[in-house]
């Protein structure tokens, strides 16, 4: 199966901590890349995880707090000082468009590729990308400020080819395609050989929600529903309820009620509050609603 | 001695690697904390070096590229989330003014303190601050878009009481402050002790000098002469000069050259381009010049 991974760059929460970097994540689908956030130190992250990043071809930003974007001109203006010419996508709340024209224009002279900013409804769910091998759907959130979060939709894939079959048959290597996009075969005996007994079943197409920053949504599952992995923000403890209601977050024990009710297979939390000295105490409190729960840290892979 | 210290947060040039944050220092002085620099990831190394950053209260901007501002508004932001009231005063080129409101009003609703911007001339020396302990001066210098350096230096001291004396002529202490400012004493029993047999001469008024970036310039030891400790930026070694000159940065033995020719006590190097694995090459370079030589590393605090 083609690898569909996501690599956390970063996983804290608005005050920076000796121990987590601002919100930053790197979805990688066959070959390409995709930047979920860019919080401030992403382009140091990035360079530590050793991902190929001249294959990031666009950016995801969450909203337009601090921690999920400051990033952004960082990383835009060291792209421009190794030579990079492909253009850079940029999917975000409209009211970031003139800020990064004015700061690229003021510290990027003569950066020799295109930022193309794309505004995203927040408000709403619509595809926002799509090319051969994914869509990317915005999730209508609720925090302080216009936000939405990110689904990652893999497209469906063609068959599995059966070699066994192809070498049985002695079918050339140029009629290959054709089968696998459905074609049956006919030997030079005349003989007919469906395609079915060509070909495996395609992988299932697989899709990542990315939920941060939100308070809970009760109806949020609906528009997960069925995903296979789900990033869910969790900065607070149960205990501190009416703290995150207050601040439009949510708790552990909500992130893992988003995925229980979702039917996702697996929560990777994140987004922690600083005042959390080891967040077993999240995974913990996830784990009791919703088992197969995973904390996100910096440097972590996880398959999707 | 008051302190009066260098605590290093970045040392690296525009490229971030894994070993070198971008540039930003603390300059200690009399319990007062100043920032030169504030590129990204300024205030996790911040965070990092245990300082007590509500003790900041200006920052100072060489030029605007990227890895010497861009971790400004970062900074500014989590002041804010951090409940500061105190007023912040950035001194930069005027450029700078506009972005940094647009990004606070953008970024940091009802930010709880003032953020005041002095537009630096770059092209002369001027003193652009001053309080009880020390003045900071401009320090022109020769890069591709406009930028200063700053000269921080002590104000003058009072001499310090010899308290062996102040004893032995029951001197109450409501006559300290007197007596260090110059008064003579008169004993009980009409003895006359001049001033200068109860005090000791006041330490040196010490100077720190930061220059980055620039290219050689054959002339600047005459505007940071005498200063106990220079900052220099020795981005290459000299063998790459051509490249030194066409991107307005100077070598290690162009950094010492200064040092040596202003007399002052120690150069710390900085600045490093991403090339060098090791900077021993350059601080042998730099030595070979002006041995008091020493190389900045995050972490380092030197003394001035």
């Amino acid at each position: 199966m083609e690898p569909f991974r996501i690599h956390i760059l970063g996983c804290g929460s608005a005050l920076p901590t000796l121990k987590h970097y601002a919100t930053s994540q790197i979805v990688e689908l066959r070959e390409k890349l995709f930047m979920i956030d860019c919080g401030e130190g992403t382009q140091i992250q990035l360079r530590r995880s050793k991902i190929r990043f001249t294959k990031l071809g666009a950016i995801f930003i969450s909203h337009l707090h601090g921690d999920h974007c400051f990033g952004l001109i960082g990383l835009i203006s060291t792209f421009g000082l190794l030579g990079r010419t492909a253009a850079l996508h940029v999917y975000a709340p409209k009211e970031l468009e003139g800020m990064l024209h004015a700061q690229i224009e003021l510290f990027c002279h003569g950066l020799e590729f295109e930022v193309v900013f794309h505004a995203v409804d927040t408000t709403r769910t619509a595809v926002v990308y799509e090319d051969r091998s994914l869509t990317v759907e915005t999730i209508p959130l609720q925090h302080r400020i216009p936000r939405c979060g990110y689904l990652f939709r893999e497209k469906p894939t063609l068959p599995h080819i059966r070699s066994d079959m192809i070498d049985f048959y002695r079918i050339p290597v140029s009629q290959i395609n054709n089968i696998k996009s459905g074609a049956d075969w006919t030997t030079d005996e005349g003989e007919f050989i469906p395609n079915v007994r060509l070909v495996s079943p395609p992988d299932r197409p697989r899709s990542y929600a990315y939920c941060s920053d939100t308070r809970y949504i009760p109806t949020l599952h609906r528009l997960v529903e069925g995903a296979d992995c789900l990033y869910h923000e969790a900065t607070y403890t149960h205990d501190l309820l009416s703290r995150a209601r207050l601040y439009y977050h949510s708790t552990a024990r909500q992130a893992a009620t988003v995925a229980r009710d979702a039917h996702v297979s697996k929560l990777l939390l994140g987004h922690y509050s600083a005042r959390y000295d080891d967040e077993q105490t999240l995974l913990l409190e996830a784990r009791s609603v919703f088992p197969p729960s995973f904390l996100s840290y910096e440097g972590a892979i996880f398959d999707v």
